[in-house]
């Protein structure tokens, strides 16, 4: 080794098998790490003439190795993965993780960030119980937003590419001779009920084809997902008469509990999914999902691998890295027997 | 105020209108405290000549005023409402909650025990994904065990009382008149399925009844609450043939998923829930017990306040008062239009 050079932590980290955060940690006595560990890193530093610069060890030292996780959310439902997910990285990098539950409570929220912030936490992820873009907390470390996105184009967030995820099922449908599709939507107000209706829109217009009839919006229930499908199946001419055809030959849900009430709906109709509607949900909610009968074809957006991102970008912004804007994290089209059949 | 007595933590406490907790963080420079919060405590220990005995002193700046929250759990169905709830009350007392999720992996949960002892936390709540009692951890710091209860009984554990549950249901479902009352579970090793069943006959003995057939185990999804519903329908003579009696009057499931699949067969076989047939659940799961056609009459077990509960004890035991046993956390009977119909 060239002793005139200058020797990196990310050096002493490679010869001592390690990351350069545990690295940081063993040569600064702070972290938890194994004695061997802490020692295999101190004879990598000493190998190498390691000499961390004093404003890199005061930086360093004033490192507490923990992250806040700061959830909106109540249920869970989609915040909960992405909160495992960012912990399992996260502890992955040797952090620990602060949890910080506000339940959409702005003064629960204002006082979180202080304990956080009072916590001296070397940075902060946000997630949120829906995709729609929320103001950003004002802290000063680095903070990440996962699931809801900043509302500041120049903060980092990670977001499920819900785009993609309707072209694949578009892709998936009109493979399978759909052509009559209609949509049905969840609250008409939110994103995740309109991105996904406007891609579905432009798809099909790439194939010179057209939803069938308007997008229907309401709510996120099953029971909303059952009267969209009467609405739709008395929109059409002859719909559901033995005489004429149905109006569609697919439905469009955009989420499973909707899906599944759909098919409920369409059994009890009298129809068969997906012999004569085939149906597709999004989010691939297990209990919702596998228990539809038939069970969905869905969207899996890989909310833990979103969470664990959004720690990966953390860690790197707090190693002095930081990203910007919004990325978007490629889901998985789950195809199943609402779309294919038994067969 | 006589300055011959000794004045306590709690005396200051009392004077500044704060908790004994916060009184030590104003004195020790501690944890995330308004300025006027530090100013006030500190005004009130001069007025009443407070002096902290040097091992109380030293107890106190031991205290890191962060609480391990240790999960089992992958899915989050039970333990996040325990960790939701936990949290809450944490916060409350002014402690900040680092997460650790193990997912049934005992190697990661070791890992993540050492990591909260590194972390000098001063205690841990352990919650599981079943009530099913585990093996205690073992650590330096007090430790109380959430729905999942140690199987040391030395342990502070708190649980929903199933037992308090099923008896609730079964008055319910008596006071209604039904007379001949099924039992379906879900895994049949398992305490959740066993317990309710064994109150469930233990409670119709004690009014001179008995259950309707042995109890059916199988497993959590609805597809077995389904098939249950069938096994059900053909072990009663004449049943469902309109000459005959149904074999039952009423069907008691051990899960509001067991009791959602229950009503849709029941339906699909003809029968009127709960004219024919009244259905109960258990767990007040709002995705399955409102979504269920009628909605179900279940056993909301409180997890939130058991989180909470937990937190108390816990809190109570980082201060010297330490709980032992498993105390039981009485749930609540919730009635709907699966027992009483529209009426």
């Amino acid at each position: 080794m060239d002793r005139g050079a200058v020797v990196r932590i990310t050096d002493v980290a490679a010869l001592a098998g390690v990351s350069p955060s545990t690295v940081s940690k063993a040569l600064n006595d702070t972290g938890s790490l194994r004695e061997s560990t802490r020692a295999r890193v101190r004879e990598a530093a000493e190998r190498l003439g390691f000499v961390p610069d004093a404003s890199a060890r005061s930086l360093s030292a004033r490192r507490s190795f923990t992250v806040g996780l700061l959830s909106t959310d109540s249920a869970g439902r989609f915040s909960l993965p992405v909160v495992l997910g960012a912990e399992n990285a996260l502890v992955g990098g040797e952090l620990s993780a602060l949890l910080a539950t506000a339940r959409h409570d702005p003064v629960r929220e204002q006082h979180h960030v202080r304990a956080l912030v009072a916590r001296r936490v070397d940075g902060i992820i946000v997630t949120g119980r829906t995709t729609e873009p929320r103001e950003p907390i004002k802290v000063p470390m680095p903070v990440v937003y996962a699931f809801a996105p900043s509302s500041d184009a120049d903060d980092a967030s990670v977001v499920p590419d819900d785009a993609l995820g309707m072209r694949l099922l578009v892709e998936h449908l009109v493979g399978l001779g759909r052509r009559r599709i209609a949509y049905v939507g969840g609250r008409a107000e939110q994103a995740a009920s309109l991105v996904r209706y406007e891609t579905l829109a432009a798809e099909l217009a790439a194939r010179d084809l057209a939803a069938v009839g308007e997008p229907l919006y309401g709510d996120w229930s099953e029971q909303w997902g059952r009267r969209a499908v009467d609405q739709i199946l008395a929109g059409g001419p002859g719909s559901g008469r033995a005489d004429g055809a149905l109006p569609v030959d697919a439905i469009v849900f955009a989420s499973d509990q909707l899906a599944r009430g759909g098919c409920d709906r369409l059994r009890e109709r009298g129809l068969r999914v997906p012999d004569d509607v085939a149906v597709t949900g999004y989010d691939d909610w297990d209990v919702m999902s596998l228990a539809s009968r038939p069970p969905l074809t869905t969207v899996d957006m890989q909310l833990e691998r979103l969470g664990q991102r959004a720690a990966e970008l953390l860690i790197a912004a707090i190693e002095g890295d930081p990203a910007r804007g919004v990325e978007r994290l490629a889901p998985r089209l789950v195809v199943r027997a609402s779309t294919l059949g038994d067969g």
